[in-house]
């Protein structure tokens, strides 16, 4: 009876766990001792990461292109039974036992009073629905290496064993990028569209040929830095309708968490050259995943490479169908997390003015 | 022992509520029957209110505000001993069990694998901390009014009644603001720095005089459609500091909780007429309360008269420090809220830049 | 996308909703007009209800029924993927951030330190899992009928609308029944064995004729005042495995909750004659059902007739299956609800001894 | 701004953590190195600990004490403002948005319909109020002894490093002891009787001669093999009363949490050595604390050599009152911890007979 939540909380990320016991293959630039990773270019000390590639200058260019006074808010709605990464709780209700929330509150001589409403939510705010994975997420746990303190290490080296704690991570944690904000340029890279389909297959890869087909075809230049930059593969459609009925839901939010297509090592490679603030899809993690087939060489590649390494944050599940529909590949894009101290991550709702 | 929670969760509200009842006064223009306050002018089935007061000249135009590239997070820190209305939440921890949240997951060949913390939230997420108030917080309750059915209004006369769902309200959720977002021209009307003090004191409240003077000092001009207008006293000084250790700082949430200074009826009826689109400040009610003194006439006033009545949201708990320090006055105001289907109200970290 | 919760939502409950919609056909003494069930015989004011029905003499002789020295204890395991009634939660996670809960605190002059783990939990805790329906979970809806408040009434016309209260219903919680406890004697109503099967089929209804048929075999007497009883269906061998795999799991979880046998009408009337203090049973809401057939006449009917009229509680979600092994059919049951203030219901292990 | 954390989690727990850095004197029999506390006498692969000292030769007897047939639950009410260990969390809410949370459910061809309440429960279930410790919560952390490898270890051995789990620690979970549950002899130490008091002074430690004055004040004989034992201090009347208004409450929390009365170092060692299978208080702690006046030298000293040393496990927040005006010294006590896979405790409202 003992070890049996092993296999109750066997999840896709167990799944995965497995998989890449079996295939065992290296990955070629994988390998975090082939290159020296720390301090960061921000400073040994520095918690927030690539958000600082942004510029005043940056920002007025930003700012400037907001021409048509149109804007998009590009989360997707939260609610009890949207799909969750499995382990994962949503769960939102309404106090009230039957009454308002509080009150009714006297307003004097009326036969008018005041209540009030409240709603109580329970989840993984950070890492559930439209999220975005902040730099106290992703670790690079080291074991037995020569040269190193066996640990899990963060961003910037710091090392879970040193910052951990039970209500909330002592360094690393959503307020440093918080008290920043990102106010930049968006580019909008929209495999989708260029592809001509409704979503992308399970485990497709974007390529470097598609990323520059897809800024040719779109009219935009390449990344620059303090970008943020958002991949758009349709892969929400899963998900976005949130009238199915609960059966179809159940369905659809199967489908959805057994994979989805993703950002190739290539072009994260090419925009941790470009030095982009921030990266983004409309998946539930970033990289290309088809479960039932295997484990993929590249398996969190990128929030290794951009996140880990070079504090290039990521945002996951974004809705861009309105940015395509307008052809808006170019945008003000314009959020900051919350400042949840000590958090992984950070629930989110961007504006996007063009 | 059936009783005993009357006691246990008697709150500030509660508080007020007694009050209420022992001051038995009326207040000029308060009644609802005075006036009528539906349908919305945005129509009778509109969820969304002011929020549609913002046009795309006003976003352009609010866009040219940014000139030097300089940018502002408006949101306070959320952490598991800040203050709190009595009877609400806010706690977060770290699962892991003495291990990190999900991993090790293999990385093929190598001594390096990968590792993930999440970070678990219980909150009235939309109603603790830096958080807007939306169409489905605040309502007028009818009891026995002539030409009214009995019940809970929200705007637009949704009644809680037919709307009220212990997953989410049917109508009037979060999600429907969130749709469009603010994108706008912020203006500060810094009522601190005016009278020159860290803060006003508890239950001051400020006047159309404090409003004009403040706009003269600043050389702003006064608010406009589609405008957000944000009040700093200063209250959240008792808050900032959140290095403060545990007794000091259980007085000084006692004392933040305690009472507030706030914006009078005369300047939320101003605004109004000026046709904002929200309404914000660094406190936690929005109009000023001195609980030790007795209940004010004015009590949730511009709750019941901007929001139930005009759709005209509020953001209470922001920090307006940078932009006072900046003497940044006028400025593009960037937000929206989460989509959280059928929820009252949102956490919040909105970017301000001029 | 504002009435999207309602299909969300959607479950067990609410398909019942429309079936019962579609059935339309009256059950005989169902109706509460037909006859008057307040005051409670335990007084007007009572709150605790059946539980009063046991006297000190029942305590002795139950006690003397512990003969051999053998217990068994009657709750499920609770883990995160165990079944739930859709809409309900429960997540159990293990605070640390990679370390312990608490501490190190140290033990002065040692290299050996004190540290300390927690558990933190989300969950309807007294509606999931091996749970106790206590007085305030169901409740008779009245609309429009002559000689009656429009409202929604507990056990002894407590009505909802006068005792809901957000943090705990003011009336009927589980702390009532909590300050007495249960300590009787216990009377297994073995029907899986009696027929000769794992599990009974979904939808049977255990018939009066069963019951007699039970009694006879196990070579026990009918149920007599202050009683528990509890039916053994066989139902939670759906559940029972705990180290299932996920998909399995998936599947017997949909299968657990698409309906259960259970106690016809007739078995609950005889019951609520025989004055017995508790009813229970390994299914998850005590009458049979078979959702795909359509909506049973007998449709929560012991839940009304038991609950509501007689405060008569219910125990769902238990283990029998040593008591079964053990051909334990009388035994003294031991147990007490938490005493969580204006909740309704409780989860629990109880302890029979024999 | 990384470490704020630290501060504002400091709780009773911290500050203990700083007394003891500086008080630094070893406590004799305290080092577990003297003395080799495993394999289990229960096994080496033993989850379960001291309950298996039940027999049932000694169940048989506990039920022979009932012989009034009067009953006491010793379990306090848990509300949402009841006194907490700081940085734990209890919240208590009934979902409904103003409606039942279930329901409205159609009874065929009536007036009358069927509705539903739940409640919502966030908190450390097994470590707030009334709350069973159970064997994986306290850990003795070893760093750099001669042949140990670093780590947190619970009873038998079992190390945090290697059972921890996001979900539920994989060993020594709460539902081992659930499977066999506690039916025994319990016996009260009524020591603020023996003193005369409403509550002994906080920090006050219960010596061997209290003890023995106890017993022979009460007519009863020593603790046996298999015995729960209980303390009556008077600490929870700080508690008891939860009529109390806010305000008092604060304080009365303040001073519970503050220090508390408790059980000596060497009353421990007798009872290990009379083999009982728990002991039980009406504190929070177990152990007697005065924080204002320094670190005991007895700190966690009984969690550390009855639950992590010999599987003993402890019960806290009970109440004894009843038994002490009934004089009910010796009783069946009765009660199993809740199945809840991978937890650290229960909550509990154990019936004692007699």
């Amino acid at each position: 009876m003992g070890n049996s939540r092993n296999t109750l909380t066997l999840s896709v990320i167990a799944i995965l766990f497995t998989l890449a016991t079996i295939a065992g293959s290296a990955v070629a630039g994988n390998n975090p001792v082939d290159e020296r990773w720390w301090p960061s270019e921000f400073g040994a000390d520095d918690q927030a990461g690539a958000v600082k590639y942004i510029t005043p200058e940056k920002r007025v260019a930003a700012a400037q292109l907001v021409k048509k006074g149109k804007t998009a808010t590009l989360g997707m709605p939260y609610y009890n039974n949207m799909p969750l990464v499995p382990g994962r709780t949503y769960a939102l209700s309404i106090p009230g036992g039957g009454t308002p929330t509080h009150g009714p509150l006297n307003w004097p001589g009326q036969q008018f009073d005041q209540t009030f409403m409240d709603e109580l939510v329970t989840a993984e705010i950070g890492q559930v629905g439209t999220q975005w994975d902040g730099l106290a997420h992703p670790m690079i746990r080291v074991q037995g290496a020569e040269g190193w303190k066996d640990g899990n290490y963060f961003y910037n080296k710091h090392r879970l064993e040193d910052v951990g704690s039970p209500r909330g991570l002592k360094k690393v944690g959503t307020e440093h990028v918080a008290e920043i904000g990102f106010f930049t340029r968006g580019l909008l890279i929209d495999v989708a569209a260029l592809k001509g389909v409704t979503r992308l297959d399970k485990g497709y890869a974007i390529t470097m040929a598609d990323y520059q087909a897809a800024l040719k075809a779109q009219g935009v230049a390449d990344a620059s830095q303090g970008d943020v930059v958002l991949f758009r593969t349709g892969w929400n459609s899963l998900w976005k309708d949130y009238n199915t009925p609960p059966e179809q839901r159940a369905k659809d939010n199967a489908e959805f968490t057994s994979g989805e297509p993703g950002v190739s090592p290539e072009v994260c490679d090419h925009l941790a050259a470009r030095k982009i603030s921030m990266i983004g899809s409309d998946t539930w993690g970033l990289e290309p995943y088809d479960f039932a087939k295997g484990m993929p060489e590249s398996f969190a590649y990128c929030h290794m490479n951009l996140t880990v390494r070079r504090g290039i944050s990521n945002f996951e599940n974004l809705d861009m169908d309105v940015l395509s529909q307008e052809k808006a590949y170019e945008f003000l894009f314009t959020w900051s997390p919350l400042k949840l101290v000590g958090a992984t991550g950070s629930p989110g709702n961007p504006v996007a003015a063009w």
